[in-house]
């Protein structure tokens, strides 16, 4: 029995655009693992109950089931230590938390108010209320003011929130060096989520972030350059 | 013979101030291995000439002189394998890169304005005004004008900067997870250059970076503790 994945989607089946699911696709796609992706919305609470929470990812593999990114590609690292490896052992795991945390703290933070009215318009019909309403309470202003000053807050993500990234990249081809580890899906996740949802650029070409990017959009056959989202 | 370690001291010998120095120095004592500390300040730029480039740290181990913090872990690492990893591998050593970078680029330079003034205060009369024109240089401002609004600029600092750092060391002991790593150093080297110098207080008593800091202050037999500072 193949392993099931719960992944956010678009009024489309096929625009995935969660980040945390991007992570899972991904850390599945290196492992070699076969997996089903079943399309889920904010308003399927009940499809994934039996999880014992209201978010995804949430995989199931036979009997065990798993929500929570991290704790997902932990299971899978530790329940198929034959596969490739997604962290490099318990040190890697360890050193990989961080990028979790700035990733979910820092880069999404600042990503997310440039595409947030991109989101919106890219949501399944039911989910368009909660949506304005959650996020208008957190951000204490409509869905429209908040990306409203897209343009310059962009040259401030580039130059600042990205500058460790970039000049990691600039030394390694990887976070994980010479090939892609978990901390690599961590942040493309990110980039995945805008790109699903979102026409606005937010890369220059000549960024050394585009171009791992591109290499991560190749990989698996191009698993993630087929799903549904805008060539930026 | 042992290995040397030129530092960068303050007007005290004893006053080792610079960040990447305190990274190694705490990598030398997470090895196991004994070294020499000699002082140096930036006037002193003949003492390293034999390093072929004119900053702190240079290690000499031998007939081998290697600059450049990150040049050093790895070379301590690779050279001295039976000895404990810094690292945990070539995997967690790529993954360790992006701390550097963070450090370096994020961390470093939020700190660096709100102590300016007190690393000033604190230099070897030689030093102050190849770092008063220096540092002017590249902030644009006088060194009084950097650190003027640190009252401010320190909550951020605090509800910014750190909080990635900060939900990390919340979920886990260390970064290196339930002990250090090179990747600990790296970062607690920033708050060793503060606290060698600056008396203002940078982080709250109940926050868990403060308590992930006293562990390393603790560390090796309080060596970071005693070394000459202020207790904030």
């Amino acid at each position: 029995m193949s392993i099931l994945l719960y992944e956010l989607a678009g009024a489309d089946d096929h625009r995935i655009f969660s980040p945390f699911c991007w992570r899972i696709r991904m850390a599945l796609l290196h492992k070699g693992l076969d997996f089903k992706s079943i399309p889920w919305r904010f308003s399927d609470k009940e499809k994934i109950a039996h999880s014992g929470q209201s978010r995804v990812p949430v995989l199931e593999d036979g009997d065990t089931v798993v929500s929570d990114s991290w704790a997902i590609a932990c299971y899978l690292d530790d329940h198929y230590p034959n596969h490739p490896s997604l962290f490099g052992g318990k040190d890697g795991q360890a050193l990989s938390r961080f990028y979790y945390d700035w990733v979910g703290w820092t880069l999404q933070t600042a990503l997310v108010r440039l595409v947030l009215m991109d989101i919106f318009n890219h949501l399944h019909p039911n989910d368009k209320a909660y949506f304005r309403h959650s996020r208008e309470h957190r951000f204490g202003m409509s869905l429209e003011q908040v990306s409203a000053d897209r343009d310059q807050a962009v040259v401030d993500f580039r130059q600042k929130t990205l500058v460790p990234l970039r000049e990691t990249l600039q030394t390694q081809a990887y976070l994980g060096g010479d090939r892609p580890l978990y901390a690599d899906y961590i942040v493309f996740g990110a980039f995945q989520w805008a790109r699903a949802i979102s026409p606005f650029p937010l890369l220059d070409r000549d960024d050394p972030i585009y171009r791992w990017r591109d290499t991560l959009l190749d990989a698996f056959d191009g698993a993630a350059r087929q799903s549904t989202g805008y060539a930026v």
